[in-house]
């Protein structure tokens, strides 16, 4: 069987795992405050065009948007996200646990519109129940969205725009960002870095074995960040592990090729799902493909590939995901095109 | 001016004055371990055929709210609510800051359809990303709802079932008790006893000048309610004041004579409007009417009387509510009716 | 049985019953937004000489306590506070249910020491675990502490010097300001307001049914208070009750009145306790007493009064607590006296 | 510069970066629902002889126990704990950001004493005050503790049969648990399972590269225990790191190996201490050593070894910390012996 379900079932890039097994031995103290997170830091901030950021090294997705959320926040305030966005759906309450709201908006694609989020900021600061109404503190982004879409420069620009205008900080999750790093290559880290208050450069779903790096422009957002994370259980011991994983994936374009490998793959079996006449329930330019299959359709390519169950649409066919990644090959890229044109 | 915009704005009636000012000189000890206290558990337990129901009494409706769900819920849990629910849409986050989600689900004049419930519960356990989802611990409805809008006896039956038999906890939160007693005298307080696991019979709404009490029929929920009341700041010091209220407010019928005169009165008026041919947005048998008016209808009646603003339509008109209260005096109903007739 | 175990088992002064009576019929909007609020406000600003000062009404003192807490505290502070702080002791952890470390300090006479403080701010900041360790945000006293003691106005500028040299807030919390007031009439809400960021004048200890004046001199604490306390459901509906509470306390000079019955005949009664050679556990000059009984003396005394159970020493005493009010009169306080002297 | 100042400043085990590398091209699914996770969860269960135990993977420590106790708590609780435990300390606030007061108990050598513990169990449930206070609901201890000692199977089992008699859980972290395994080999997992509620078995300071192992024999933690790391951020997305990590600690007593390996250096290190007759701050058996250094002996050791800094004694001198771990080496031992020689 070959995965193509998710984008972090493999382990990581053969460079990420060379690196540690080549810094196994040294000694190192902890909580990110070695060498190796030094220079990974310095690596991302020149990748970013921004040297005041702070960045900080945190495990996973989840927890890093539970602390960028509660750094933001004040107690009566939530935080705007697409309905879709996984802060509302799939992290099992953890803004919730933190004592915020997610104040859920219509989104297309995955994606806020920049008109229609400015109206829902506005209606929320003029209604007549102000004080019994949560009030926005944050907007929530992904890039890509949950559904594999991108926010273009102008979009990006525009979202940032209504929040610097409101007032309101700007969170970007870039859980899989070096994909739209791959997938839209005019739009690049620094204009990440000049949007958005904070954002996120995700490695789990990159090639590393974990790991996601923020990166703070915003200064409101930099005091005590690391007792924050500590408090959330996201200071990882040996730091270090962190440090050696974004330090090699910003060493020669590692990142960018991991997205581009998964890129490449991914709209080589689109054309070959187009080319076949199936329906995309989304179009995406990124890693992740969603169609509609027939019940037989998914019978013959689950015979040799898993594939990602993400919907039904209530009738015969069900919305299934295709998802390549940094790790996916050519060749196993042509047997699903193949399975997929002996449909 | 004559307010008719909520059924909060008046003082108490006379006989819970007079009995607070009977009261007065009495020395009691603190935080409801007083006479007066144990006399209203009594009384409401009896007018609720729950022998065995523990009985608290807070100060207001959020705090109720927020305790009760507190008490009900399990970190990974959160709480079905019509989408329309107090606690989803106008308490300011109180449930996010208690650490859960509110699950909102479709409402019809603020009510919850028993199959949509079931379903919907149904829906988030078999999700394929269980683990990535909140679940469902607790249910909450309102009678009557925001929209004045009552559950029947049958529906009331069906929701509980359908709680009971998903193993899940069912909370009413009844600010308003007192007016759907009024409007549907076949549905009784044992009735509420016996479908819920807890509920609350409103006092602000209906007389008091303050207090709710909080019915537990459930053992489940009864350990350390009064630890977890005084932690969230819900335990009044003079708890007597509460004891007093309630005690006057099940005495003699008062309770219920308070929801009589604010139904009569509301009826009255409704009628008013329908022989004037005026929209309403929703229909409701208890004290709360939702009228579409133009601003110049607007205007007229505002010269008098204020009403609540309750939305807008996008066109010519908004809907506005007219409130009636345990207050309402057959003169002030006149005169609105009056004031209705010459639009 | 005369009780003098604590100053809210009584109900409220006449002129506040009254004013509640007079005003009963009286129809406002809801929330604190009426006009005895507004008057009540102003009044309390007067007094305060603090014009820009923002004032809000909430109903007790946990309460009060939890909404100005999570108003000052980023996620990762904690307040410092005596260890025998009521936040510290006696609400049933409010404060960590609001996500927060209380961090104890020593004390004597439940008051904090200038230096005791700076040095722990300074040792917390200075800690090589620093991001492992909660930082202190505010610092939470009592005027009086839960033992009667006062903080002269030195102790107080000490204290007020120490937070605003290390950038921490200074919240002071005045259930009992009303006996300190009368205890040292050299120190007035002026002082307070200029010395706190934040501070309360309570009202259910000094003659109110209930109600807590919070005066928030420091901008910084202003924004969304109203929405934090809807939160944390501290905004009384029918908001009138406290502000035609608070009207009546700030004129013609009632809140010091009632502040000056309870202190004149505490110390009446303390005279007796030493010309009897009682031993005192603490002295105070408000009003409360504390003073350790054998058994016997116990016995005696609690045949005619109830006195409040405080501490056990371990041997053959124990500490009790003789509480006077606004509401103690001199009828009450010869009847106890003689007692004391009969022992 | 060799490094003694802790025992996560390594790598991993070389068998543990071996086993990560072997298994790196396989695909699995995420979240922990591999086959290396179920076959370490069956090697665990075996170990503790516990076939009915729950068993999770976590990353670190600090996230552990605010998983743990946030599944054991109900909102009014809190848990009991050495006032030097690691949450009570060195957490950040940690469960106070979850909801809950730690309630701090004296402590000898950081462990808690069977009838201290039950007294303050018994004087927190007969408090007059009983609803103004946390009520406990978990006891956290530490084995070993933070300062390197031992509770004996006598304490565990007295400290177990404490709580079973009060109704409440018993929640062991074992962050170093394999060094108390290694010191005291009478004392063995199954006594643990047997002992206690819920404990972990650490990784990240016993030779993994980070990993704690949550063993869960009490049937009233497991429900949705799943949903609650998913919700704190606990939920690796590649579990498989984890699986494959205490697959191979639990496959030819790998994990004892490495405590024992820390144990015996340590031992080593200590004899030489007292030998020169340095004082030892607390006795320790495990591989944590604290002792009092001058100034003068501090930088003698600190030319070529990292120690850890743990306290000032006020005077002279400094309490030190030596930290062995897994990975010190007899070479790396021998110079530090001939360096305390030396002094």
């Amino acid at each position: 069987m070959i995965r193509f379900d998710c984008d972090y079932n493999n382990g990581c890039h053969p460079r990420i795992l060379e690196a540690l097994a080549k810094t196994n031995g040294e000694q190192h103290p902890g909580y990110g405050t070695d060498t190796h997170c030094a220079r990974a830091r310095e690596l991302i901030r020149e990748a970013c065009n921004a040297p005041e950021a702070d960045v900080h090294f945190l495990v996973g997705g989840t927890q890093t948007n539970a602390v960028v959320i509660a750094a933001a926040l004040r107690p009566w305030e939530g935080v705007l996200s697409a309905e879709s966005g996984h802060i509302a759906a799939h992290e099992t309450g953890a803004v919730e646990a933190g004592g915020h709201k997610v104040l859920p908006l219509p989104q297309r694609d995955g994606k806020l519109d920049p008109e229609t989020l400015r109206a829902a900021i506005a209606a929320l600061r003029a209604d007549p129940n102000f004080e019994h109404i949560v009030q926005p503190g944050l907007v929530y982004i992904s890039q890509p969205t949950e559904y594999g879409a991108l926010y273009s420069r102008g979009e990006l620009e525009a979202i940032s725009a209504v929040c610097r205008a409101a007032g309101l900080l700007l969170f970007l999750d870039g859980a899989r960002l070096g994909y739209a790093l791959a997938a839209d290559e005019g739009l690049t880290l620094p204009d990440y870095a000049r949007c958005c208050d904070v954002f996120y450069i995700g490695g789990t779903k990159l090639g590393c074995l974990f790991g996601e790096a923020v990166v703070i422009p915003n200064d409101a957002l930099k005091p005590c960040f690391r007792n924050l994370m500590k408090q959330r259980g996201a200071l990882l011991a040996k730091g270090r592990l962190l440090g050696v994983q974004f330090e090699t994936m910003f060493t020669d374009g590692l990142y960018l090729d991991c997205g581009r490998t998964a890129v490449r793959t991914a709209q080589r079996i689109k054309a070959a799902l187009l080319e076949k006449g199936l329906p995309l329930a989304f179009d995406s330019p990124t890693n992740q493909l969603f169609i509609e299959l027939t019940r037989a359709q998914q019978a013959a390519l689950e015979r040799d590939f898993v594939l990602g169950r993400w919907d039904t649409t209530g009738g015969e066919t069900d919305v299934l995901r295709i998802c390549t990644s940094w790790s996916t090959t050519e060749e196993q890229t042509d047997k699903l095109i193949k399975a997929i044109r002996n449909l």
